[in-house]
């Protein structure tokens, strides 16, 4: 067959991520197209408003409020999604692959939430999907997972793939601020959304997570069955604590690891080493690090947001997938993460069964016997003592008891705080931090 | 056209990379295969001698001594090229292509050498070749420049790319220990060669920078065109002091940068913060952090060297070769690193073009007017000083004078430097030390 001298896109969704994609292939057109060798050309936008005012001046006849103008045009070869959210975004990749349409999507929580059935559609349909962008941004991390550590069994995940409490929980460190100060700044620097709570619990990195997790270990993981834990409860004190009398950084990582044929996944504040490579990855900053059987830890770093490594991401896609089309090869080559079915996984651990060491911050009045009353709860439960830091109360009758332990199963660690909250001395929830990385 | 079922690999050498590969094939073949979707298998294996007794068990039918036996072979579609050095690797890359076999190979000597030729020959017979175990071992960091960054124009690229050095000038650091011991340290370990000339003087760093370079770039680096120079110059004493005064740590790093359409290459003993990312970059780790002019710094680390982390590489291009012949569309998809005329990069600058700031060890004669004669001379050439350091002296009549100069142009430096040298009160050749990253 004849190689195609233009490949045409039809782009759905034109919001600050679609514009910055339109920007780039203007910017670094000459680059791009020598890469692919063939033109690349948008030729529709769907668009809800085609006569609002934009920031960029598009000819309007680029524009479509229509999903079928971009489906029915046979020159039309990628549907590129920039759209966001779930729904109409899941039906129209669906459409568009029935319709062998190829397809670039930065959406992160459709493919989490319906990745096997995108999957098989793709699979089904004999049309390439990619999805860089959907996770950590501009780090071609998806890539390395599927290509570059392909021929290893992956061990384990560990992610700061949530820029907004990276950020969040950095500041709160260097600069002695408390939560909420911080969140505050953060949301006027656009850095955390007017509802930052995706971000704060956890649930965003969930789904790159689950995205992650279902390429690395070839088994379909869904967000409702990751373990998700904010960041909301974190107090000054705690970091100030954990970096003062324990040399640890608190870190929201993304945690999936497998032992013993099972695997863990979960999101939850972490207290790693400070001279943990994780530890350096600050303010909106992403970092992931991917261990597989034979190569042993690597690490990924980058910015996981924002309109220029969005679309730096969403680009690389676009040129390998527009010279697959060009060279008439799209389609034909079996992907990785069609494998969904890995036979040495066995089931998905609830965070009841993990084991981890723990940062416990007990909140108690000053009187004798808390302590040894505490200690008894925990040695009951078999979990082993590291140490044990009470400071001189500053002020009113409450003090905080910080006490470390040993690797502990987290069933038994629930089970002894649930009967130490009930205690008559316990002024406040017990705070528990993992620490689970780095031993 | 049918699926192939099965792709045979001639494998020439089996050191131990190629063991490796051949212990990783037989670990993981599972998960392999189900990724090719194919059977892989090592057909031939190319050795001096068969008969000699191996750690592996390997069946005597697969050794051949003769290199016709693999290329004449029809079913073989994949020669694996894991000897190393120049001659006759050179030869036997060109011979297979020619004969329309397909290329993985982890040598970076015979790439950095003999790039265009090489490429050429892929190009002119439509076959492919893939190369990621050539630089920085088991990190995907090929795929990332020539994929994953695929729409940006890199400006520049900072790398620990030899764990030699790196291991050396880290344990010089942490035990207080000078070059020559710790030298001898890693050789016993086996992390240096009995002759490590190559890894200590920057030549094989060069190598992996020129493969870098021509990649990222687009434009053909030579290994000749790129400035070395080693780490046996520096002291314990100067790692000290960096530490303690400036609080930066010495790397050896390659370094590549555009500036005004112009490309410097080097390789040289470097200065950086102390939390930078790469300072983080321990033992025989590798680190490189590669800026794109949309996704700004990214960063990949891991093992760099070792029959592991290699063999994890060449699995990597084995899978993604061995799926495209699987599916017939190997040698159909053009791929970047084709393109080598970067019009937008004029030259390559020689070191004495480049800006930097710099750490000037002198050893003088403790003498009155002496640190009033260097000044005058810095000034006479447009250096400016940043910081002056003198400590008492402890024995002799010798004394260290730190200088650290604001950026200035490296041939002003070094002629500079020479006068100074030859003043009559400095008795050692005066310490250069570039610090030109993290400002």
């Amino acid at each position: 067959m004849d190689q195609k001298s233009v490949i045409y896109i039809g782009m759905v969704g034109f919001g600050n991520i679609g514009q910055g994609i339109y920007k780039l292939l203007e910017k670094n057109r000459n680059l791009i197209e020598a890469k692919i060798g063939a033109h690349l050309q948008i030729k529709k936008i769907l668009v809800k408003e085609i006569s609002k005012t934009r920031e960029l001046m598009i000819p309007p006849s680029l524009f479509a409020n229509n999903y079928e103008e971009l489906i029915a045009d046979p020159e039309i070869d990628i549907i590129l999604e920039v759209m966001g959210g779930l729904h109409p975004a899941r039906e129209f990749l669906l459409e568009a692959m029935s319709n062998g349409k190829h397809i670039v999507t930065a959406n992160k929580a459709v493919l989490a939430m319906f990745w096997e059935e995108i999957i098989e559609t793709a699979r089904k349909h004999k049309v390439d999907i990619y999805f860089e962008a959907s996770v950590c941004g501009g780090i071609p991390v998806i890539q390395a997972i599927n290509d570059g550590l392909a021929a290893n069994n992956i061990l384990s995940i560990w992610g700061i793939v949530n820029g907004t409490t990276n950020f969040i929980l950095e500041k709160m460190t260097n600069e002695k601020k408390n939560f909420k100060e911080v969140l505050t700044i953060a949301q006027k620097r656009g850095l955390a959304e007017p509802d930052p709570t995706l971000d704060i619990n956890g649930a965003d990195a969930a789904h790159k997570l689950a995205i992650l997790s279902s390429l690395a270990f070839s088994k379909r993981v869904k967000p409702s069955e990751i373990y998700i834990e904010g960041i909301e409860k974190i107090t000054l004190q705690d970091i100030e604590t954990a970096k003062e009398e324990f040399g640890r950084v608190v870190k929201l990582l993304a945690i999936a690891r497998v032992e013993d044929e099972e695997l863990e996944v979960r999101v939850h504040p972490t207290l790693i080493p400070e001279d943990h490579l994780l530890a350096s990855v600050g303010g909106e900053y992403n970092g992931v690090v991917v261990e597989g059987d034979v190569v042993g830890s690597t690490m990924y770093y980058g910015l996981g947001a924002g309109q220029k490594p969005t679309a730096s991401a969403v680009m690389s896609d676009l040129i390998f997938l527009a010279r697959s089309i060009s060279d008439n090869v799209a389609g034909e080559v079996s992907n990785c993460w069609f494998i969904t079915d890995n036979p040495q996984i066995r089931k998905i651990r609830k965070i009841e069964e993990i084991n981890s060491r723990y940062y416990l911050r007990f909140t108690v009045v000053d009187q004798p016997g808390v302590l040894s009353a505490i200690a008894r709860i925990l040695g009951e439960h078999q979990i082993s003592i590291s140490s044990v830091i009470q400071k001189e109360r500053k002020k009113g009758d409450k003090v905080p008891v910080i006490i470390t332990t040993y690797g502990a199963l987290e069933k038994n660690v629930q089970e002894a705080l649930k009967k130490i909250n009930g205690l008559p001395f316990v002024r406040e929830e017990t705070l528990l931090i993992r620490m689970d990385r780095g031993e």
